[in-house]
């Protein structure tokens, strides 16, 4: 049987050379090191290395690999917010984030929207004593992006709150300026294109400080401490025995992005996008669930489907292509498809023209 | 160049079974699927039942994975101690977790031997007020085990304190009856012999009702709240995204466990103990780390070397053996050779011959 061309939104297809990747680690016995060798270090320091050449991350911010992004969002409140979050909520991964911080008790402010649009950014909207201020790049249940304009505008008038990006689903395609932000996040996943199970966090120097600071009046956890963290880091080892093997593919297919090149990758991004968004609009089928054209992601399309779109995901299914359905309560009425940089421009184009030809 | 043979103790050789299974999973697309299909769920139910079959784990107790044993050390504390926990600290990894309930600013009182011994287990020496009891199977630091009889005396004296049990490098090989126990937890790169990135954690009813009593109090974490693990695992589903792959394997080689037979692998752990333990008594070079010999480990054995270890690691490794350095202060003094399910008691008898001859 032909293989499938997943187009979910996570886990999605393995970028193109994943598979190489790991008939390599196997012939180097890359699952069979200890994670402290020199060996494994080396993953650990070239994955550091390529992440920060590929999407320009300031030498001075530190990138640790933990389980999940889900992780994340619980370490960065336990070691940076003694008491006030602000979260923009927007879709099931935002407040997710913002659940965490009212499960750790903490005084969580929310801005919210709908579905399928964007809270109000204006920043006189934020409380002043704001520690820590959420914001989802690319909320994967709905394909609604946050502008990277409104984050520097945030930045600029709230500069003592430390901004935390949740880039899942849109890192390394977004152009984010990762010097104007303290904590940005995503899983591999992704636009990785890997297969689950790694985490990875950058953090800047001040969030170290703000983690310290915060170490020395109570409690900022055990092994994922953020000074724990750093400590290890430095030495390019994790702070417990990890994915080595995630860690490994990452450095390669960093590598492997790094020499197609970041404008490339973007490029065709916008493209692919272009080429969905044009589908939907045209399509008798579909119509586009983030009415704002501007704030349509480039990595994962949202349409509303007449009737059950579940039917439609079959349909596809039977032809080798994977789409996602609506998340939660939209399952059933939507279709959600990555474009992610697995995914080429001709896999894009059949998959359009299969589209238009199947409902 | 014909691969390594690796005696460490974890991560370690990998199951003999492995390389193939992960060749069906790039045929099966196993790490493209999403973590919440039924396929994804598939393998959660499947390796849960397989290993409940192996170690014999009474059917009401619940089976979780999380990224890493080192993450259950924290699971344990925040889901299951208000206040008071105990531990038996003898060796790296056992005060490791003292030192997390210390971080977490818990009134954490231990029992200490030297590296090498066992601490004093009379249960007269628990407080009456302790919440946990934090016992390690098998010191992968020290290769010096816990017995289980003194796991269930504790247990009669100490009815109301829940007992933890690190079982890292112990499982499936231990008999421990889990019915005795509240907290079970190993990491898959030691005896299944999986890629790293993936922890078990086995959970008694009487440590969820713990669990649920502590959060009508206070703060029991987040997405792994042991409420929140029990719901996802009721559905056969993660909490995040985790490590489908690895859940995957686990399916796997825990089946390949059970074709076997456990009682066949238990026998041959014997037999491979025995003979390394041969080895060290006679060798001119070595000498058992563990003085009492009922407390030697069936998986890890410690010797002392005369003259730096790191010579005797070297000329192995020339010959394509790959053993373990001693732990922290004892790098350089001492090698740690892992018997693993995988390691066939042919590569053991060649091992042995191969040190007999070289140094």
């Amino acid at each position: 049987m032909p293989k499938k061309i997943f187009f979910t939104p996570g886990p999605s297809a393995l970028y193109f050379t994943v598979e190489e990747h790991l008939k390599q680690a196997m012939r180097d016995q890359v699952m069979e090191i200890n994670h402290r060798s020199a060996q494994a270090e080396g993953y650990f320091e070239t994955a550091v290395g390529n992440l920060k050449a590929l999407m320009n991350i300031p030498e001075e911010y530190s990138i640790f690999f933990l389980s999940s992004a889900t992780e994340v969002w619980e370490r960065q409140l336990q070691n940076l917010v003694n008491t006030n979050s602000f979260h923009y909520c927007f879709g099931a991964f935002s407040n997710r984030f913002y659940d965490f911080a009212k499960a750790n008790k903490l005084n969580a402010v929310q801005q919210t929207a709908p579905f399928g649009e964007l809270p109000d950014t204006n920043p006189d909207l934020i409380p002043e004593n704001i520690e820590l201020i959420g914001i989802t790049l690319n909320e994967t249940s709905t394909g609604v992006s946050f502008p990277l304009e409104d984050i520097y505008k945030i930045r600029e008038a709230r500069p003592n709150a430390l901004i935390a990006v949740d880039g899942v689903s849109a890192f390394p395609v977004s152009e984010l300026d990762f010097s104007k932000v303290d904590s940005a996040y995503f899983s591999v996943q992704k636009c990785f294109g890997l297969p689950a199970g790694l985490g990875v966090w950058v953090v800047s120097p001040r969030a170290v400080q703000a983690a310290e600071a915060k170490k020395n009046q109570g409690v900022i956890g055990t092994y994922q401490a953020l000074p724990n963290l750093v400590k290890n880091a430095k030495k390019h080892q994790t702070t417990f025995t990890a994915n080595v093997l995630g860690i490994y593919l990452l450095s390669k297919v960093s590598q492997d992005m790094l020499e197609k090149g970041i404008d490339v990758i973007r490029r065709e991004s916008g493209y692919k996008a272009a080429l969905l968004n044009h589908m939907v609009d045209a399509h008798p089928s579909l119509e586009h669930f983030v009415a704002e054209r501007s704030l349509r992601s480039k990595t994962v399309t949202v349409a509303n489907t007449k009737g059950d779109s579940q039917a439609i995901i079959d349909t596809l299914a039977k032809k080798g292509f994977v789409l996602g359905n609506g998340y939660g309560k939209f399952k059933g009425k939507q279709i959600r498809i990555a474009s992610f940089p697995t995914h080429s421009k001709e896999q894009m184009e059949l998959l359009v023209d299969v589209l238009n030809a199947s409902i």
